[in-house]
C-alpha cells in the first residue's frame, strides 16, 4: 500500500515525523508538505506564482518533498508532478497540531489536502490531535495503524473524505471511536490593532470559538467525551432539502 | 438595506466597480475587498501575518476599503472592525470574472467570501458572470437588482450561501432562471516546467476542466443552455447517508 502524506503545519512539523515514522516500516510511504506553515489555507491554490519543490532532509535522511505552497498545491503537484507515475492508495493529512472540528472544516489547510485527495479519486483521511498544547500525536498514529488496514477491505464513496479528530490523551485513556456529524461553532472574531514605526495601524486577527448546535451526535462532542470521532466530509454542499422552497421564490427574469 | 461588497479579483476589479454603480443609488453599499487579485483562495484567512486596511479612490471619490488579505479576511475585518456598529443586512460578493461552477465552489474566493458572510449569519450572495474574456457585468448587475428586493419577503436559512452564475450574454438573451444542484467537475491538472537563470526548476499549475455527473439540474447545465443558475450552498458538509455505513466498518479501539 502506497501513502502520500501532507499537512498544513509545514514538512518540518513534529506531527507529520511522527506519523511518518510510525507508518513507514509497514507502507510505501511518500511526503510532500508545505515547506512552511498553512494553517488557515482553506483550499486555497497558487495560480499566480510558481510553485518549487525541494528535497527536504531529516536527521539526517531523505523525509519528502517540501513546496512553496498550500496543503492542496502539495497534492497536486504530488498527484500529477512528483507521484505521476506512482499514483497514491490512500492521502493523510496531518497528524494537525490542533482540533478541526465543526466549522473549523472550512478553514482548515488540514482536511483542503484530503480533500484534494478526494477530488482525485484518490481515499482521503484528515487526522488532528485535539490540542495545540502539549499535542500527543502518538494515539493518533496508532488509531492510523489499526484503521488503515480497513481500507483495504472497505470502500469510502466517492467524493467523501474522513475528518478525524483525536483526543489529546494517550491512547489507553481514549474512550473508543465515534462516527459523527460536523458540529457548527461560532467565531467570535476580534481585530488586535497595533501600530507599525511610522504609526500605521495594522490588526492580527484573532477570535474565540463557541460551539453551538452540539446535538449528541457531533464531532465537538464526542472529543469533549474523549471519544475519537470521525466524521464523513461529501463534496457537494447543495443543500437540496432548501431547493424546493427557493424554486418557490420570485425568482425574475 | 446596507450592502456589503466584497470579491476575490480585487478592490480594482470591472466587476465589483460595476456591481457597486449599479447599486449604489439604490442601496447604502460599502466596499471591503483584497487590495490584489486573490483567485483561488478558497476559504483561507490570514493567520500569520497582520492585515492592513486601506482607503481606495476611484474615479476621485472614495469606493472602498481595500484590505492585503482573502475575502474572507475582508468579510471578517468588515463586519468587526470597519461595519462593527453598522452590520450590513446583506453580503455580496462578487462579480466574478469567470464562472464558480460545480467543485470550483470549493476553490473560490468569491464563494469564500460570501460564505464568511453566511458563517456570521448574514445573508450572503456570491455572483459570476461565465466568461474569463469579455466578461459581461452588466446582466448579473441587472438581475441582482430583481433579486435583491426578494430578500426582504423571503427567508434564507442558517447556513446556506446562494451561489449565482450568470451566462455571458446580453440580458435579453438570457432564457430565464433556474434552481440547481452543484455539479462535478474533475480537474486535470498539468504543471508547466520552466527555469529560472540558475537554472533551477519551478512549476505553474494549469490544467482543463472537465465536467462530469452532468444530470438535468445541475449548474453547469443551467449555464450550458442560457440560464441564470442559483446553487443554494449549505455550510454542513457531513455525508449523512454514508454515515451509517461507516458505522458498520471495524472500528477498533
Amino acid at each position: 500500500m502506497r501513502i502520500l502524506l501532507t499537512n498544513d503545519d509545514g514538512i518540518n512539523a513534529r506531527g507529520i515525523y511522527e506519523l511518518y515514522h510510525s507508518l513507514k516500516d509497514i507502507y510505501e510511504i511518500y511526503v510532500v508538505a508545505p515547506v512552511s506553515q498553512r494553517s488557515g489555507a482553506g483550499h486555497s491554490i497558487t495560480l499566480n506564482d510558481p510553485l518549487r519543490i525541494d528535497k527536504y532532509y531529516k536527521d539526517g535522511v531523505f523525509f519528502g518533498y517540501a513546496v512553496n505552497g498550500t496543503p492542496a498545491d502539495c497534492i497536486k503537484i504530488a498527484l500529477f508532478k512528483i507521484l505521476k507515475d506512482n499514483k497514491p492508495d490512500l492521502i493523510i493529512s496531518g497528524i494537525n497540531k490542533g482540533a478541526n472540528l465543526g466549522t473549523d472544516v472550512i478553514y482548515s489547510g488540514t482536511v483542503s489536502g484530503a480533500v484534494e485527495g478526494t477530488m482525485s479519486y484518490i481515499s482521503s483521511i484528515a487526522i488532528s490531535t485535539c490540542s495545540r498544547e502539549k499535542p500527543i500525536y502518538s494515539s493518533a498514529c496508532q488509531f492510523l495503524r489499526e484503521f488503515i488496514p480497513v481500507f483495504k477491505t472497505e470502500i469510502l464513496p466517492e467524493y467523501v473524505t474522513l475528518n478525524i479528530n483525536v483526543p489529546n490523551l494517550p491512547y489507553n485513556m481514549i474512550r473508543g471511536v465515534k462516527v459523527t456529524c460536523q458540529s457548527y461553532r461560532q467565531f467570535k472574531d476580534h481585530f488586535i490593532e497595533r501600530t507599525d514605526p511610522s504609526e500605521k495601524s495594522y490588526y492580527w486577527l484573532t477570535g474565540e470559538i463557541k460551539d453551538v448546535n452540539q446535538n449528541d451526535n457531533t464531532d465537538a462532542l464526542a472529543i469533549n467525551k474523549k471519544y475519537i470521532s470521525i466524521t464523513p466530509l461529501f463534496l457537494n454542499l447543495t443543500d437540496i432539502k432548501f431547493m424546493d422552497k427557493l424554486k418557490k421564490w420570485t425568482l425574475k427574469k
